[in-house]
C-alpha cells in the first residue's frame, strides 16, 4: 500500500514539475529557450562570515581567505565556490566545475539563452536556487538568493559568475530579466569572476535586487521565471547608445 | 562686497548647472533627447497616512479620501495631486496640471524621450524630485522618492503616473532606463493613474526600486540620469516576445 502512494506521489511530482515547464515556456516562448526548473535549497553554510576578505581577488586564481578551513598554501588552488556550503574542497579552477557537478549536484546548462525558473519563491530565508550554465566556451554559475539583510524584509538578490578569471569575466555580458502581468525588468552587467564570491557581490547589493512584493508580482504560482541572455561585450560603447 | 560674493556665487551655480547638463547629455547622447536637471524637494507633507483608502479610486475621477482636509463632495472635483505637499485644493482633472504648475512650481516638459537627472542623491529621506512630462497629448508625473521604508536603510523609489483615469492610463506604457558603469537597468510598466495615489505605489513597491548601493552605482558625482521613453501600448504580446 505504501509503495502504490509513493508511487503516486511521484507522478504528482512529474506532473507538477511538467506543468511548471510548460508554463514558463508559454511565458518564453521565443523558439529554442531551454527552460529549466531549479528547486531551492535551504543554505546550510553561514554565509554573513564567509568571504570577509574575499575583495582582495587577485587575477592569479586565488581566492583568499573566501572560505572556513585552512588558509590555501598552493597559490594555484581555488577553494569550492559553491553558495551553499561551506566545503573544504581546494582545487584548480579547470575543475571546479565538475566538482560542483560531482559533489554539489549543481546541474549545468547548455545555451547563450535560456529560462531559469525558480520555483517555491515563499520559503524562508536563507534560501538559494543555483544553476551552471554553459556557453560561449566558458561556464558561468547563476545564483539567486533570498535574504534578509534587513530583518523581517527577506529580499532576493540575483546575479552571475564567471567560473574563470575576472580578465575572462570582463568579456562578456549578461543579462536578467523579468517579465509578466505587463511588467518588466532588466539588469544588465559584466558578470562577475568568482573569485570574487558571490556573497560579497550580494552584500554589496550590486546584482539584480528584488523587494519581495515585486518578486510577487513576477511570480507564477510561486514560481519565478529569469530570461538569461548571456553575449561577448564590445568596447562599452552601450552607454551612449540608450 | 557681499553683493559681489552673492553674484560669484551664482555664477558658480550656473556654470555647475550647464556642467550636470553637459555630463548628462555625454551620458544620454541619442540625438533629440532632452535632458532636465531636476532638484530635490524635502517633502513637507506627512506621508504614511495620507491616502490610506486610496486604493479604491474609480473610473469617475474621484479620489477617495486621499487627502487631510474634509471629504470631496462633488464626485467631479480631485484633490491636488502633488506629492509633496497636504494642499487643500481641489479641482476637476482637467485644472490638475495647471494647479501643479501655478501653485507647486512644477516643471513640465514636452517630448516622448527625455532624461530626467535628479540632483543631491545624498540628501536625507524624504525628499522628492518631481516632474511633469507631457507627450503623446497628455500629461504624465514622474515622481523620484527616496524613502526609509526600513529605518536607516534608505531607497529610491521611480514611477510614472498618468494625469488622467485608469482607463486612459492602461493605453501608455512608460520605461525608465538607468545606464553607467558597465551596469543597466530597465523598468517597463504601465504608469498608474494620479486617481491612484503615488504614496500607495511606492509603499506597494510596484515601481522601480533602488537600494543605496545601486543608486549609487549609478550615479555621477551626486545626480542620477533616468532615460524616460513613453509608449501607446499595444495588446500586450510584450510577455511572449522576452
Amino acid at each position: 500500500m505504501l509503495f502504490f502512494t509513493q508511487c503516486f506521489g511521484a507522478v504528482l511530482d512529474l506532473i507538477h514539475l511538467r506543468f511548471q515547464h510548460y508554463k514558463a515556456k508559454r511565458v518564453f516562448s521565443a523558439a529554442g529557450q531551454l527552460v529549466c526548473v531549479v528547486n531551492p535549497t535551504h543554505s546550510l553554510k553561514y554565509a554573513p562570515t564567509r568571504c570577509a576578505a574575499a575583495q582582495a581577488s587577485t587575477e592569479q586564481g586565488i581566492l583568499p581567505a573566501c572560505h572556513h578551513h585552512e588558509a590555501v598554501h598552493d597559490p594555484q588552488l581555488v577553494p569550492c565556490t559553491c553558495p551553499l556550503f561551506s566545503c573544504p574542497w581546494e582545487g584548480h579552477l579547470e575543475v571546479v566545475v565538475s566538482h560542483l557537478r560531482q559533489t554539489h549536484r549543481i546541474n549545468i546548462l547548455q545555451g547563450a539563452e535560456i529560462v531559469f525558473l525558480a520555483t517555491d519563491m515563499h520559503l524562508p530565508a536563507p534560501t538559494d536556487w543555483i544553476i551552471m550554465h554553459s556557453c560561449l566556451g566558458h561556464q558561468f554559475l547563476l545564483v539567486l538568493r533570498k535574504q534578509e539583510k534587513y530583518e523581517g524584509h527577506p529580499q532576493f538578490f540575483a546575479t552571475m559568475m564567471l567560473i574563470g578569471t575576472p580578465t575572462q569575466a570582463n568579456n562578456f555580458t549578461y543579462r536578467l530579466e523579468l517579465n509578466r502581468n505587463q511588467r518588466r525588468l532588466k539588469w544588465e552587467a559584466t558578470p562577475r569572476s568568482i573569485l570574487e564570491c558571490v556573497d560579497s557581490v550580494i552584500s554589496d547589493g550590486d546584482c539584480l535586487v528584488l523587494n519581495t512584493s515585486l518578486a510577487q508580482l513576477f511570480s507564477d504560482n510561486g514560481s519565478l521565471a529569469i530570461g538569461i541572455v548571456i553575449t561577448t561585450s564590445k568596447v562599452h560603447s552601450s552607454e551612449a547608445e540608450m
